[in-house]
């Protein structure tokens, strides 16, 4: 039933767990391990790039969250990457789904190795794009250059992406220019802005998580799933060094970073990356 | 006439430069840019990867290459890079090779580098495996646990290459011994051991290409060809942080690390190595 749609047609949908209604679009082909899909900080349902999206259902399903507070999701944003993994678990659950492929961006990347820590046989595979590992580098706040572009407001306000998410390149500018167009392409049924309440949460969260601390990497030995570790070559949100990071304490992990780029280089490399990320879940 | 051959058929030639006499395997379909493989401290024609070689040969000839002083070829070994560099160079310009793509192994990569660097209008991209910059991170000497890898006696030899080339994982190290089966597969017409000489040679090359200075990496700016870096997860010879700076000071490279290997994972992950780099040289 949910192969007849696409990412711009799949209707939003939504269930309910312990008082939270999550907002979820499900769609794709049901013969794979379905792929959840945890969104970056600021990010809801119409942030997913359908490019990447519609590549990955031709093998899967592939499920699109808005965790707890976000967007048309209801319930209050948890303060912690644990709390917010909890919630992203919890709907998992009430989808039915017993054995899913994690595709965490930025925040959504904290939450999934999250996840893989504290629910192990819920998770195949991880694809952990533009994120880092607890107590990362420089990872405890943004640089003092980054966090006005998290604030300055635009008309309209997707342009904030592009200094953020590509690197300053006439050819990654042209991307992200395309990217926009892409998460501007669905019209109908749209999901909504981010509160202030649940980003002041979410920046608590990261903040929290990645905040340094002793044998902080020593987390990631407990996570034996297969990983994909994807990031731009100059990321201005979570440097680069912990994708590095990542890749060299997981106990197996594959690393790609790609040229000229910044936070959304799976967004500016997309054929590519399809390519690798396909490749890798195919497995 | 070259696509007659595969990896094991092809005949060695050779053609002399300067009073050098090169040996040289070439062969693979005549379409696309040519690729030259430059090989890795104490190798010869038959340390390539046939598994690797005959997939690339599909698209584009390869031209395997044993440097002057090493195996079948003559003349002395220079005791730097850019003399190699410049020997491989005019051993591709005897062969009347005007553009080519450059895969550079270990010691072949840093030869590789120094081609680009000299002659940028020969090399279309750069394929850099195993390797690192000038002045990389430990690179000035071997650590002192692995000098010893290099000098231990075997029979047959290249069992030499397995503490080297993998990690210590029975899935590794039965990977290594899968690939000493293929580069054993050859029968006729071998080439023969790199001699004391030639060692004493390279291993001097390989202490002034790694000895630290001030704005070491800036060459690397100089090189705007494209670039797939490639190395494992754990590499014991060149350290992976090497990689890792390369991509980020080579102005368009991509970096790919594996998991759970080491200098050789190109001869682990040979599959999945073969899909991205054929993938980046067909572009």
């Amino acid at each position: 039933m949910n192969s007849q749609y696409t990412h711009n047609t799949a209707p939003t949908q939504f269930v309910e767990v312990d008082g939270i209604r999550f907002a979820y679009r499900r769609y794709g082909n049901p013969i794979g391990t379905p792929i959840v899909l945890l969104q970056h900080f600021m990010g809801n349902l119409d942030n997913y790039d359908p490019a990447i999206t519609n590549a990955l259902a031709h093998g899967r399903e592939v499920i699109l969250t808005d965790n707890a507070g976000v967007g048309l999701s209801t319930g209050t944003a948890p303060d912690t990457v644990a709390g917010m993994a909890r919630d992203a678990a919890s709907l998992i659950d009430a989808l039915r789904l017993e054995h899913v492929d994690l595709f965490g961006f930025s925040m959504g990347g904290h939450v999934a190795q999250q996840i893989a820590v504290d629910r192990p046989e819920l998770v195949r595979r991880l694809v952990l794009v533009g994120t880092g590992p607890r107590g990362g580098d420089h990872m405890d706040q943004l640089a003092p250059d980054v966090v006005p572009l998290f604030q300055t407001a635009h008309e309209p306000q997707d342009l904030m992406w592009l200094p953020i998410f590509f690197s300053p390149s006439e050819a990654s500018q042209a991307a992200g220019r395309h990217f926009l167009e892409r998460i501007r392409a669905r019209t109908d049924d749209r999901d909504v802005p981010v509160s202030e309440a649940t980003i002041a949460a979410h920046l608590a969260a990261a903040h929290e998580w990645g905040a340094a601390a002793p044998d902080s990497f020593d987390y990631l030995k407990g996570i034996p799933h297969p990983a994909l570790v994807v990031n731009g070559s100059n990321d201005i949100v979570i440097p680069t060094i912990n994708s590095y990071i990542l890749q060299q304490n997981l106990p197996n992990a594959e690393l790609i970073l790609f040229p000229d780029s910044n936070h959304g280089s799976h967004f500016q490399f997309t054929e590519l990356f399809n390519r690798y990320v396909t490749d890798f879940v195919d497995r």
